[in-house]
């Protein structure tokens, strides 16, 4: 266990899971948040790219693997409290979003509603349709 | 209930939660994540600081009131699955972290190690002690 040591510190919620803030590691952009598993964490670290737990497909989620929008990371970050976890990552294709955006965060409030601000950079049919 | 629609389209979880991601709008340094219900989402909005919800606390948590690190709210937005709130705040004082460092992510995984490479910027004592 000593090896997986850095894993033991993080702390793990009720149901085992971390949330995971990604971030593109040149511009600061915050891309997504999701969240990880002990195991996804730790494949994370292993295989050098985002490997987030879907809770609900409740599986492991290798970002990208088929949209190609795969996250390399740059580096790994817990905060103080030692219960979220920051990834600075290279975002590949410069889509973060399954809507086919950059980033999730395209809603910013505006007098009282929601309004989208970033445009689709790419029609998601095809992102997913191309295997 | 209209005033208040656009806080009945963020999907709280199963404990009326929404995790809240704060980032420095000028630097985008990712400064802190912390958790809303939504009261104090709607004070967040109304009061154009950040007021967080303390879990361990269970009350409202007005950022900065003990310690003056005020978050100012310069956007408030919404990810694609509408739940993880992004604000972009100024943060008074330069410092978001309650250890005094100027966020909470100062530890970077290294070697197998989790590693400080984040200078304390004041003492907490200073920080908490002033009233």
């Amino acid at each position: 266990m000593s090896v997986n040591h850095w894993l033991d510190q993080v702390k793990w919620d009720e149901k085992g899971l971390v949330p995971a803030i990604a971030q593109d590691y040149l511009t600061g952009q915050v891309l997504m948040m999701a969240w990880m598993n002990r195991e996804s964490l730790a494949l994370t670290e292993q295989e050098q790219r985002a490997i987030y737990w879907s809770r609900s497909r409740a599986c492991l989620w290798r970002k990208g693997e088929e949209s190609g929008h795969v996250q390399h990371l740059h580096s790994l970050r817990l905060d103080c409290d030692a219960d979220v976890v920051l990834l600075e990552v290279e975002q590949v294709g410069g889509i973060a979003c399954h809507t086919g955006r950059p980033h999730c965060f395209y809603k910013r409030l505006d007098a009282g509603q929601w309004r989208e601000d970033i445009a689709v950079a790419k029609d998601p049919k095809e992102i997913y349709n191309h295997e």
